[in-house]
């Protein structure tokens, strides 16, 4: 099977449900590193860089894949530490599709 | 007097207070746009662009001031939206830094 990172983010048919506990469990053992599931809608993980400069070229990067993608995170930078947030607002909850911005995130 | 935005951040000495309701009102009315004060802690403001490149490249601008003054707001961003936000957490609340910043911004 192909690996999440090398995925792309795929249109999602009106309706689409948000994915079931399940679902994302075994989707989250897919990527490499630990990302929190909040309520099981939102996928969130703090970022720590040794200074300013490495986080924002950091953002520029999430920044990026999102625009290829089509898919947004949502990116708080506090001084050197970026918070990326992932959901699917078409879905109300989590898509296959911020897996796939997760690991290519964490490929970074 | 020389105007916010042509000022620089200053260094402040240990045990500077933050500045006091009447204080902040005053430099408010030297930025040129609308900025929320909350709790009289932190200037915040939100900022629309037509699309997420304009939105990222005013983030970019945004960081180089944040690095040349030395004084980092917080910056979300929200697809096509950016809230700033910005405090002196050395001083508890707000700082003359933060209206620069702000004076700053509201230039680009």
């Amino acid at each position: 099977m192909m690996e999440l990172k090398e995925r792309n983010c795929v249109p999602l048919s009106e309706g689409t449900a948000a994915m079931k506990k399940e679902e994302i469990e075994r989707y989250k053992k897919q990527l490499l590193t630990e990302w929190l599931v909040i309520k099981a809608e939102k996928l969130k993980k703090k970022f720590l860089f040794e200074n300013y400069k490495r986080a924002m070229a950091f953002v520029q990067e999430v920044a990026l894949i999102a625009e290829k993608e089509n898919h947004h995170p949502d990116i708080c930078i506090y001084y050197t530490t970026v918070e990326i947030e992932l959901t699917t607002h078409d879905a109300g909850g989590l898509s296959i599709n911020d897996f796939i911005i997760a690991a290519k995130i964490e490929d970074l």
